[in-house]
Formats: structure tokens, sequence, C-alpha cells
């Protein structure tokens, strides 16, 4: 077993869902590149301080470029708002180094596109952090639509719904300044979803879409405040992401899709749902529920026919070997091990990590085209 | 087509039923002998031709001794209190009418007894009204065991919980007077749920039981108050019921059950469920969604094993072709609909109806066991 | 109680449904006028002397034209497919009968039109059976709303699934000619989630639709099949209407719709189901099991939130009154009761019944802007 | 922030599921004790050196009266089966070690009552390892009863269903073995069930029980087989175990209970489900869903009530806030985790931590009766 350094840049809630999935996964995923927690990396020292004392990282630094710079480090990990994927991805693949970056992939198309052909140029390994690719569940989905259990598809349903800003006196955090965060709901989770889409089903060809913020001005953030559910101070400032995004979408495979984001459904904490139906079966999903896969076979006998509910939690089924035995469920970090269990095995393997960069430039396409269409009132096309 | 006529004795919760089930039989379920709503007797002669308008029945009587000996009824209906059904029974056979009558079949299994020798003896057909073996859902889960599907049986549960008496102020009816219904819980819910066991397992050999009587007092009626909901008035009384019985039972085939009924079970409205367990698979069921059943294969492949949530809801499903296209449901009382179609059926057939009087014996025996077990404190043995 | 002479046009799934109603509502929910089944009315002659025998009604008419023309009938009851709506509705109204009329109310938005000029020139009442209006706990998500226990609402989604023509050899029934039916899905199915929409929520203003024929030809209906699952004969022919229709919809009080509206979702057998969220709450609701509904209350303690399923089998529920006791469901067919009774009371009351053609009109319109939106590929107004 | 020195003795199910607690809590619940994962314990020296390097222990040992002999050990945690916790228990409580414990606390009550006298003599801090009552659904539920949310409590129903050896060729692990395990399905999985009935309602005073061994022979472990699955080789030994335990049971509080626990429930993978009904609410949890409590509140407003479906995963839930934002769920080894940490918190403020070895052994006199109760065939009291 070989050590592999690792820098983490962000130390805040993927910072922390990163920094667990290098320290577990080979405690569950045997493998040859034993991940080193060497740098976290945050401008706010004291911050990143603590963040190292609390995950296990060896060293802090305050300057990703000057992580990116450090000859020992083999792993940079973007783990930044989005208005940062860019710069220290095109400057990482400069130096070398191997990349896994947070999704979106970054906050413009054309951002994006530089992002692989820096990556491609460097021929660095890259992976974008899609996890929820990583669910057992969702890869038997997979596996199910691959063996061809669901015929040809007809319809694509994937929604991602919650409800944390639904309170006008949720403050401006981050995640609602479009300089810093590209979009709103539509890149934060209606990401994931057409993510899950093109993993699942096909390519996105064209879309119809509407995105509205609800709230368009909110408090500002308060000093000290985090990015989730933190307390207002007194000044205001102007929303300048969508609150939600949904679209009407064609699939290369000619089957027809239909997405909802938003972060305005009360009572969804945490829905990113899909529904896929083709002519010999469907599935369902629901991540809130993300131990179980409901699937539909046609072939079942006349009056034998039913959404089964499997338990996503058998040796045989991808990644639960590793864990625990049947019925004894996993959690959401447990996605973020998997992924990086995989890209070690690209490292090791010398092969290309999926999904990668490639994966988030297509994905991005499909966020322009439906920022296209919300202000062309028509049908886009998905540019490449 | 020929008619036949009907006399229903008893014109409340369960008159209701039955007079809707006369009427719609006919109209769903083609057949020969077509039910002509002749009389509905009951005490108060006021509440009755109320009844009789509301329901649809050409006359009225008060007494039950002279629908009985009317020479042109040809069924009677048996849907009083419990500590009417022997007397009226043993009389209707006496006369040679046919008969339907409500569960339990009688008070004591004395009565049950001579009740099945007054009707064997006249040789008239008879059926106790268990009408949940009626629910096309369940009438599949016999199928599916009938077919061997989920091999030998180990495990039986049947639990029937209600809670319209949680309200220590809900008054004494005569559901919680032994002298009128004989039991409380066990005889009323518990009853339901033996039965299925016995239609889908296998008959109840030995229990060890526990009866109680949480509210052991209660306001008196209020004048012109109903069996349901009603409001008392301001004295109090004793309840001489069961309150809720539990049981564990062994079964003659060698599964093993476990039972329990209640009216204290808050939120549980109506909620009569099973689950059986086989060595190849298993069901489960709950009244409250009664055209659904789950089913459990454990044929199925690795990794693709799980309840399947069956909409039993399609033309090739026991009853449903009757009614409507897939997926639109059924109610309660389509139960006693079919109910009544079998019972016509076995007369036009000159066969006996299912279940009869000697289920209802048998029901019988083991809630005399059940209370003889709360008594001795072990297990006794079912008689017959 | 006087009776009132009721017409109905159509013996075959509708027709079914609606003579239950006829026959029904008097047995469960009281009231002055009593509907008397007058006269059944179909083409085929023998088809419909069965449907009066099994259904209960009195007379047989083949001629429409001779049915309105009858001095002895009150209501007319349009039953048959789309494209004979609008001349018997027109000539019924003309004749000085009230009208009950299936739905979508019409082939076309200008035969719509022309149909509630007819009814409100000759001054008679008129009602469009939306049935699903009338389930209990679509009208408590409606009492809900109107007491402003979901807030402002920021989405509704709305969809209805089915799956009955997946198969390539289904045949083209008359629900697949665009000649007889109007539309595919969209009219059949896409119309009742439209006017839930319209009940529950607002007025839709504009639509971005897409309309789709997965399935191009279909062999020939054989001599004597059915509407449903009816065998093909040798020939083929081209489907005329849409197997799918989804559309992005805004809403007058300014929220956002998404509907799926498809018959080629295997495993959803009659999934109609809505979610709309407010700022305070929301609620869900699936025709599948039609006596639930969700309800989230954004008011509830910290901690203590979340989606509560209702039974709505109470008393105090809207309509559960009439029928049976909490816990206890009701099925299809009882929505058509209900609507029946409302209609009655309307005309005892001398006011209009609700939906009514103008419901109905409204409806009309929206099909219409989806039907231009597919074609233009861009938003549409919905007009008048 | 200091170290404290833990050894685990045993390096298999639960030797994996208390390392990754031991390396992972720190990270997430942050506290002045920091756990040294000092050495691992195992007979088999290169079985337990694969563990410490999988899991991340300093040292390796052979014999457990070495571990318990170290001068530099200050936890000694027992994760063997049964039959060695009471002499490594006594021993380390003589060397005056902490002592977490897994469950059952012992063999036989005897034993247990040894233990208990040993540790409370020797004043050190000791757990046992009921870690569901961990799960913050499950503090949850206990937080709501202790709020007098549900009232006077009526009805206790806990079950623990499980499949794992439903076939007859799984071999004869030690679980299957009385001299190893002590018990079978009732102290593998039934104590569960008991614990979590003695945390949410009160103490068990009495049982009415049934033990039952389906198949009394299996195949004998092959060589190098695990605990889990095992294949098995040819020879053939006597299963001395129960596969399954029922029993009725009173309570102290007066409320009544009815437990299930089985290894003969196909489809159950792990199903440990509790259902509470008391005069104001009742509340639901199924450790498969184990992220959801339902909820029942009686006093809600009438046709408002309904079990509500609580996602336990919000900062204000316990042990939540370590965690993710809501929505985003944990897994079953979280549970240790927040065990350990309870532990650490107990040593941290020199209190006593809970559950502990008088719950261990309150759960223990629950066995006893259980299988006195199956021998004579009648009720039998809990002892002390």
């Amino acid at each position: 077993m070989s050590e592999i350094n690792v820098a983490l840049i962000g130390y805040k809630f993927m910072g922390k869902a990163h920094s667990n999935a290098y320290r577990q996964v080979r405690r569950f995923f045997p493998g040859k590149l034993e991940p080193r927690m060497k740098v976290i990396c945050g401008r706010d020292r004291e911050a990143a301080e603590a963040a190292a004392r609390q995950f296990g990282w060896e060293e802090v630094e305050t300057d990703w470029r000057r992580v990116v710079g450090r000859k020992d480090i083999d792993i940079i990990d973007i783990s930044t708002p989005g208005n940062l994927h860019h710069p220290i991805a095109v400057a990482a693949a400069a130096a070398g180094k191997h990349i896994i970056c947070e999704k979106p992939l970054a906050n413009s198309l054309a951002e994006a596109r530089d992002m692989v052909r820096a990556v491609e140029r460097a021929r660095v390994k890259h992976m974008i952090m899609h996890n929820y690719r990583k669910i057992p569940a969702v890869a038997l989905a997979r596996q199910l639509i691959e063996d061809g259990r669901l015929g040809e598809i007809y319809h694509y349903h994937g929604s991602y719904l919650q409800d944390w800003i639904v309170d006008p006196k949720f403050p401006l955090v981050w995640r609602l300044d479009k300089k810093v965060a590209g979009l709103g709901a539509l890149g934060d989770i209606g990401a994931h979803a057409i993510d899950l889409a093109h993993y699942l089903n096909s390519d996105i060809t064209r879309v119809a879409a509407r995105m509205t913020t609800f709230i368009k001005e909110r408090p500002l953030v308060g000093k000290g405040a985090g990015s989730w559910g933190a307390k207002g101070s007194k000044g205001r400032g102007k929303v300048t992401v969508d609150d939600e995004a949904n679209f009407l979408a064609d699939f290369k495979n000619r089957s027809l899709g239909v997405f909802e984001s938003s972060r305005f459904c009360v009572g969804r904490r945490n829905y990113n749902n899909f529904q896929i139906y083709g002519s010999k079966g469907a599935v369902a999903f629901n991540l809130e529920r993300m131990n179980e896969l409901e699937f539909y076979d046609a072939s079942d006998g006349a009056g034998e026919q039913g959404f089964k509910l499997i338990q996503v939690t058998e040796a045989v089924h991808p990644y639960v070997g590793a864990w625990w035995p049947p019925g004894h469920i996993i959690g959401y970090e447990h996605t973020f091990i998997h992924a990086v269990d995989d890209f070690l095995t690209a490292l090791e393997k010398d092969t290309m990590p999926s999904p990668n960069f490639r994966d988030g430039l297509k994905n991005q396409a499909v966020l322009d085209a439906v920022e296209r269409s919300e202000k062309s009132g028509r049908w886009e096309r998905v540019g490449k």
C-alpha cells in the first residue's frame, strides 16, 4: 500500500463530507493507494485550523495557489463555491495534479469547456463529485437499465425538491449570490437531477424551461454566519439566483423528460427522486430513502405485477459488500466514500474516473440551455 | 332470472351494508337468482320504516318471529347483535329458511354448536358473514398460498386494531355489554382476524391469551343514541367486555400465530392486517388499503427481492372483473356484495356457501379457548 | 320526495358508472328529488337493452335525438365519446333539459364555447363530470387551501399516469381516434389533472407543452370488441391522438405548474396525483389511494414536522358521513354518486351545479393552448 | 483534549462496527477525551492483524487476559460471542477498566448478576451496547413519551424479524450454538426489542412465551467460514437455540406488550419495529427506515388526525446536529458512534453511562422469564 497526498480546498459542508471520505475509504474498501490527508485550505486561518483538527488534516493553508504549487500534493479536491472551480482546476491541471471537483463543474459553459481542455491537455485524472451516482440503489437502477430490464425508455421524471429557504427571513447566503454560486436551485440540486438522467438514461438534447425567484430580496448574512440556516443581519440584498427551475427535456434516445428543482417545496427536505418508465419495466427512487429502489417488471405474471420495494443492502448490490449485513442501512456520506474509492481505483488502474469533467461539461451545457430557454420562452438545443 | 325473497333482521350498521349488497349484487354480478328485498325487521317500527325507505325494502316487520314464520321468505339475514343470533337462526332453520348470519356466530360455544346442529338437520344453506374473505386482495393471498408460493408457513401475524372507544367519555353502547354482544374487541374484530387465519393458513389448535378492560365504567347511552360515536347520558354503567385481547396461537400445520385485537390503538381506525411468512414467500395486507397486497417471492433473483405492492384491481383478480378498470379501487361495502353473490351462486348450484356455520363454530371455539386461557393463565386447547 | 326523470346516452364504462350513481344516490344521500332511471340510449339496440337490464333502466332508445325530444325527460346525461357532446348538449339545452356531460366538454374550443352559449341561453342546469373533485380527500385539500393552511401557493404538480396501451399490439380503440375522442392522454386524463388544478389552485394562464405519440400505428379493433383491453383484428390503422402530453404552466395566482399525462407509464394503473406546495404547508394525493390525503403543516413544532397521512374517512370529512365508520374506505364509483347528489341538490335549491360547463370551457381552453404550444414550440397563452 | 486508550476484544461484525465508532466519534462529536485505538484482540493472530490494519488499531493481542492485564488500557470493549462476556467483564472490572459490552449482557441470569456485582464493586463505568437507543428517531420517541405526548400507554408492540437462516442449508454458525451464543433469535434480536421497550415504556413484569426451532439440524460450518452467510461443510450438527420467540408481556405501568423475534420471516431483512399506543398519541418505528418516526397526535384537530412521517434528520433532533443538513440520512453504524460519544461524555462528567449493566441485567431477567415460560406453558414473573 502506498500513500497518495490529498489537499482539500474548502472546509464547510462539502469539506466535511469529503474529509470523511478520505478518512474512511480504506477502512471499508481495501486498495493499494491510501489517501493521506495532507493539507486543508481555507481563507479564514482560524476556521481552517479548526476544520483540520476536527476532520484530521495534517496541515493548513490559506491560499489555494500555494497549495496547487506544492510538490508533495498529488490530488487537489475542489470543494469551494462555484466561482473558484475554474481558476483552481486550471491551475491544478497545469501543475499536473489529479482533481476531484464539486458540482456543478463551473459557473458558465465557457469556463467548463476551458476546464475540460485544461485537464485533458495535462492528462491528469479528473472526477466531478456527482456522488449520487454512487448510491447502491442508483447503481442498481443503472444495472437494470443496462441489462434491458426496462426495455425502451419512454419517460424520465427527475425532481430535486428542498425547502430550506421558504422563510423570507432566511438570509442571503452565498448560495443565493450569482457571482459566487452561478445558479440557484438549478445549479445546486437541478444539476444532480440532470446528472442522474445522463447516467441512467441518455443525453439531453433540448429543453423548454422556466426559472423563478419567488423572494427577490433577503436580509444580508450576519457576521460569523454559516452557509446553512444562518441568522440574518439588518441590511437587505438582492437574490440573484433562481429559487426554482422546471423544464421539459428531450433525450437522444427519444425518451421524454420532465425535471423539477426547487428550494420552495415545504416538507421536502431532500427529495431527490426519479421515476423511469420503459416498455418493459420501471424504477423509482427517492434520496430520503436512499437504501431502497422500487422496481416494476412488466414481465411478472398476470395479476402479480407491482412495484417491488428492493432494500438495496445486500452484498450482491454495488458497493454494499464493504458495509453491513442486509437491512443495515448506510447514509448520505457513504456516497462520497464510494466516489473516492472509485477515484483511487481509477488511479491504481490508470483509467479515467467516472463521472469526470466530460460529464460535468455535458451537465453544464444543459444548465446553459435551461437558462437560454427561460430567456427565449421557447425550446433551446443543448450545446456541446 | 327468478326472484328469491329476502328478509333482513337488523337495520343499523350491518343492516345498511347488507341492504346495499342485495340491491347491488345483480347490477354487477349477473346470475339466475335475483334477490328481492322483501322485508326488513326491527323492534322500533319508526326506525325500521325509515330504514326500509332509505335502503329500499318493500315491507317492515317489528317481530322477528313473524318474519321467520312468513311463507314468502326464502332467506333470513341475521344482522342483529349477537344475543339474537341463536334464537333467530334456530327458528329460521326449523322454518326451512336459508340463512346469512353476522359474525361472531353466537355468544357462546354451546349456542354455536346448537346452531350448526339446527341448520344441518334442516339442510338449509347457511353463510356466516366473514366478509373480509371476499376482498380481492385477500382472495389473491389465498390463491398464492394454495399454489404453494409461500411454501411451508412458519409465522402468521394477525392484528385488528381500532381506536373508537379510547375516550373514557365514550358511552356504554351495546357493543360494550356482554349480555348483548357476548365479547368486546375479541368477538367484534378479533373474530375477523381469526377467520382470516383459518381461511389463509390452518386451524388454530391452542392459545395463550390475555384480555383486558382498560376503562371499567362508562356513561350510559343517552336517549336516541346510535351504536357508534353516541353521546352519553348522566348515569354510569360497568363495561362487561374486553377492550383488547392478545394471544399466541399454534396452528395445525405447525405454523405459529400471534394475534392482537384492540379498540385502544389511537390512530388505527380500522387496521385489520396480517403478515404471513413461509419458506418461499410472504404476504402482507392492511384493510385500510384493502385494494393492495404485498407479496414477497423468495425465488426472485439475488438482489431483486423485495415486497411487491400489487394493486389487486385487475380483471384477472378474484371478483374484480365485475367492477372497474385497473387502478380504480373498490370500497368496504363491496365485500358484502361479493359475499351475497357467492351465497346466491351456492343456492343456484345447490352447494354449501363458504364460509358457513361450520366456519363460525370453529371460530367460536377459538374465542372460547382465548377466554379460558385468560382465566387459567396458561395455554388452552381449542375445542370442537 | 318527487321524481325526476333521467335519460342516459352511452352505456359503456361511463354509462355503467353513471347508472350506478343514479341508483345509489338516494340510498345514501337523502334528498327531495329522486332520480328515476327512465331511459338509456345506445345505437346498438341489443347492447343497450342488455345494459338497461343490467343497470336497471326502464326503457331503451337507439337515437339520441328521440331521447332529447321526449317530453318526460328532465335530465340528459351525456356519457358518449367526445364527438357527440356538442350536438347532444346543444339540442338538449334547446329542449330545456338539464345536462350532465362527461369530460372533456368538447372536441374543440369552438364547440365548447358554443355549448356554454347554448346552456346559458336556455337557462338549464349543467354539470361537467369532473368526478375527482368529489373525492373526500380532494375536497378536504380544497378546504385546507381555502382556509389558508397552505399559505401562498408556490408549486402545483399534477400527473395522471396510466399504462393500458404500452403494448404495441393493443388495438386502435375509439379513444385513440382523434375524430371520435378529440385528444388522447391529454383529453382523457390530462383534463382531469387540469380540472383539479383549477379547483384546488387557480386558473392556468399560459403553457409550454410537448405531446408525443410513441406508437404510430396499431391493429384495428376486432368485431365486437369493447373500448378497454380489446383484442385486435388483422388490419392496421393510424393512431391520431397523443400518447402523452407534458407541460409547464403558469397560474393566475403566480404559482407554477408542472403537468404530466401519459398512457405509457408501466406500473401506473391509475396514478392521478398532485402535490401542492405553499408558504405554510403542502398536500399530496394519489387516486390509487384515494381515501388518503398527505398534509404537511409548516406551523407544526420544530422537530415535529412531517407529512401526515390523513385517512379521509371520518364523518367530519366531505361526503363521508353518508357512508361507513372511520377507516372503512369507499371506492371509485362513489365519486359519481357524490357528483349526482351535488347536481340534484343544485336542482332542489335552484343553484348552478359545480363544476359546470364554464369549468369545462376553461379546461378546454387549456387543452387548446397545450396543442398550440406543441405546434409552436413556445409558451402559449390560454384563451377564453 | 486528552487521550484514553481502548482495547477491543473481538474483530468481526461488532468489532468492525465498534472500531468505526472509536475512529469517527471525535470527528463529528467534539469532546475532551479522544479515544486511542490501542489494541485489538482475537485468538486468530492472522485475522486479528488483518483487522488491525483494516480498522486502524495500533497493536494486536491474541489472549484477552493479557489485554485486561495491560496497565495502559483504560477501556475494555467486549465484542465477543456471549460466552466470553462474563469472564472478560469480571476480570476487566477487577483490573479497574471501564467496560463497553455487547448485548445480551451474558449467557445466563446468574452470570449477568455476577457481572453487575463486579462492575459495581470496582466502581468502573460500564455500558451495554444497546445501540438502537441511540437512533435519533428512537430518542425522539422517548422524548415525546417523556413529555406526555402519548398520555397513558395502553399497548406496546415490539417485533424484530429477520430472514437470514430460512434456508435449511445455511450452516451451523456460532450464533446457532447455545454454548457460545446462549440464545438464538431471542438473545440476538429479541433482546433489542426488549431493551427498546424498557427504554421507551416501562419494566416488563411477567411474560407468556413460546420458543421454537424450526430447523433442528444444519450443516456444520466449513473451514474458514465467517459468521454470516457462510457455506457449510459435509457434516451436520444440532441447532441448540431458538429460531424464533414470541411472547405476551405485562409492564409495570400497566400497559400490555406483544413481542415477536424471529429469523424465519422471509423478506424482513432487519425489521426491528415498534408501535406504542397511548391515550393521547402513538408512535411507530422500523429500523429499516431508521431516519423516520411516525407520530400520531390525538390532539390534532378533527379531520386532521393521522400518522405523521417525521424525518428525524433535523439539527433539533437528538445527535443529528453533528451530522448533515435535513433530509441527508445517517446509517446503521452511526448508532455506535452515538453510543461511544455518550460513553465518553459519561467518563468526562464522571456519571454512569446509559444503558449500562443494570439495564443489561434487567433485560437478561426477561430473557430468563421467557425461557421459563416456554418450559412451564404459563405466565412467568420476571426476576430481579
